[in-house]
């Protein structure tokens, strides 16, 4: 029996945890699942006789090494900050590591320990970042070996609502971390580069300065940039590339009311308000507005946000009843974005027959033989019910195999990876698509950005 | 003969050095005036034969604590951040000290060393802080004293270019650090208080939430909310005020312009921009645009922005020369505020013969005797050419006025001081009428926010 040891019992783990008891028999593993809460883990155990839960606190350094050391792989699902002591026992220990982060600087670091110890350390490899990389890299790689030349990379990820579950005005719904969703596109402008051009675009126009996408049967989608975009030039062995630009799915509209509580000032997730327990949702959007006793919340936002009579942004805030009177923050000092969440998940949770859906749009312009011409290839996952939802599965799916295959030494590669190499994507994705994860391409004229020539 | 020691002989320097040495006679005062650069300090003394110039660096203890030693009161005018080296010296050799700054935390915590040695560190006293906390004091003590209730309390200052110097059309001129222009307003939402109703504004909304005042003689000036407005209830005794709301002035139309550079985003100084140094004023404008290289930079920037044709703003922004595509930024790894900066610096800076003013405008709205009642108190001050600018000499004379009178015993309250106390305030104000710093008074009916109490 090899043994699988998985940190971390959250959300994102049930179907990693399904696909590994799924080939435990015939792969002759032993899955043991460790978290600080032994109830989480005992639930994605599910009694199965190759599963083992397990309480670790991976704080507890005896307790911690004591788990890897008994590992024959480990897989780190922990929070991404808290990723790098588990690396650096696997040094220590000799342990291969998969997780579906970021790669950290202090990851990055370890790059030549693990080398030398003939390690893999593969991350990334979750859906976004993930299953982008290696469709990216697979299409990237394969215009390249044909002999043409990059002019454009534009790619797009969207956790939603599934289309049979969306019942909303905004077409959205929490499917995974709902702060996430209220601060995103903080902290810094979005930065990319079109056709040569650097372009900045501030938090206050994110919003506003989207585009549109249309994906076969599901429909209209808008894109909008994503923090940095240029740092994929690198990875991709795009350095050269005139047009690049990373961005974020939503269904279309939802960024136009969005940009209502960007401007009012809600989403700010930095200070900190005055007695928002006993705040009404009505009292809330009013410390945004103007003073005035004499004229009505209502008229106030639409004066100062200049939201015509007719407009369908009025439809999609007072769904969110944030008018209410009566119902109140009830958080104690709350930031606006804290409250805002607050309102938002009670009409933006996922009942429980709704599903999930995750969508990933890439474009490739390229050149060969003196020609113009455009990829799209496009990717769209359902998830099955609330555990197996399609971001469980396009994140687990992907770890689950990446382990399997490092494991049982198809994927050789050694040091501190992300998933863009031919050995590592072409057999991930090519299993992936046994769940129904694959990519439609589309060929398609080259528009570009100016294709008359006008100037 | 008294030494009295300056440190740091900066731009703000000037009135302050000329009122003290034109007292030194009949005071029988030495002026020391130390900088990290000699010339600076020697341009200050002029020669004058009780003035004596000294390099110091403040960093260079011995050299520092000699200095103080050798003094009978110690000015700090270095910038805010070094002063708590100087006051630690000051409670060390038992000086006396003098600031314009607002009091920091570690100040604060001199208190009782500074009290424990008899000693008078007097802060906060140049024109904001300063000349604001004064006359506020002084009126709203003489309308509690007749048993008045405090109902309001609004309180702006700006410091702009004088009606005679001023000849462009954003009525606007650097007086003091551009930097602290272009990033005005940054670093959080400003909270204030309404008729009991707390509000925020986020910088993003800070422009278009202006109010308009009117000063005899000098027209109208628009007030934008300065970010805290409430810590000011606890140092006025104010706790209990049901609004209180501080601003700074500009003159009318200003704010919806500048609102263009906030919502395209040039005014931020938290990222570097790629190769800002050949880059184009137009350039600069067009990597906060969307890309098209079939429409100009002026057509996407009026879409944008929804700028009509005949809206002044446009001439406005056309006066900067924003589009000039032969005119470079020519700074190294410049964020977006130092490329406005140096754009603006071109325009806004004051001509040989240009002179500054300092504008302030105090509302205090209270209930005596069952009747409500309002005072408008405003101050102009204009400078007389480029060194003696009103600037220098608002900051300056407060705090050379102060530091004489506690030198000469006429100021005696102990510790860590504003100068909010009838012993202080009464005496500087009056000498600072001298100077033809004073503050016009007017009762007005007062308006408060609902006049009709409609609802």
């Amino acid at each position: 029996m090899r043994t699988i040891l998985i940190i971390g019992a959250g959300k994102s783990t049930s179907s990693l945890v399904r696909f590994l008891l799924d080939h435990s028999e015939a792969e002759n593993i032993k899955l043991k699942i460790a978290d600080l809460s032994l109830d989480n883990a005992k639930k994605l155990a599910r009694n199965h006789k190759n599963a083992e839960a397990m309480a670790l606190d991976i704080f507890e350094e005896d307790q911690r090494e004591k788990a890897i050391q008994d590992a024959d792989i480990v897989i780190s699902m922990l929070p991404a900050r808290f990723h790098i002591q588990v690396a650096k026992d696997c040094v220590k220990f000799n342990k291969n590591m998969v997780t579906a982060s970021y790669v950290s600087k202090e990851m990055e670091a370890l790059d030549g320990d693990v080398k030398a110890n003939g390690l893999t350390f593969m991350n990334e490899i979750g859906v976004d970042p993930g299953i982008d990389h290696m469709s990216a890299m697979q299409v990237l790689d394969s215009i390249r070996e044909k002999g043409g030349k990059m002019l454009m990379f534009e790619s797009f990820t969207g956790g939603l609502v599934a289309p049979e579950s969306d019942d909303n005005l905004w077409h959205y719904k929490f499917t995974w971390n709902p702060r996430n969703v209220v601060v995103a596109g903080q902290g810094g402008a979005a930065e990319f580069i079109q056709e040569g051009q650097y372009k900045y675009i501030p938090y206050q126009r994110l919003f506003r300065r989207t585009e549109f996408l249309q994906i076969p049967k599901y429909g209209r989608f808008e894109g909008l940039a994503n923090r940095n975009s240029l740092a994929y030039r690198s990875i991709y062995g795009l350095e050269d590339i005139p047009t690049i630009y990373r961005g974020t799915l939503r269904r279309v509209g939802f960024s136009k009311a969005w940009n209502v509580f960007v401007q009012l000032g809600v989403t700010d997730d930095t200070y900190t308000m005055q007695d928002t327990e006993n705040m009404s949702y009505r009292e809330f959007i009013n410390s945004f507005l103007p003073y005035s006793p004499t004229d009505s919340v209502e008229l106030k936002l639409r004066q100062s946000m200049k939201i015509d009579q007719d407009d369908l942004i009025w439809d999609k805030l007072e769904e969110l009843d944030i008018f209410n009177p009566k119902k109140k923050i009830g958080l104690k000092d709350a930031t606006p974005a804290q409250a805002l969440q607050k309102i938002l998940e009670e009409k933006w949770t996922l009942k429980p027959d709704d599903k999930d859906m995750i969508v990933m749009y890439h474009k490739f312009g390229y050149e060969l033989n003196g020609e113009k011409k455009q990829i799209d290839s496009t990717m769209v996952s359902i998830g099955e019910d609330q555990t197996y939802t399609a971001m469980a599965k396009t994140v687990g799916l992907p770890v689950g195999i990446a382990t399997l295959k490092i494991l049982n030494g198809e994927i050789t590669k050694k040091g501190v990876l992300r998933p863009i190499h031919p050995e590592v994507y072409n057999p991930i994705l090519k299993e992936l698509e046994n769940f129904n994860i694959k990519f439609e391409e589309r060929e398609r004229e080259y528009l570009g950005y100016n294709p008359d020539n006008l100037n």
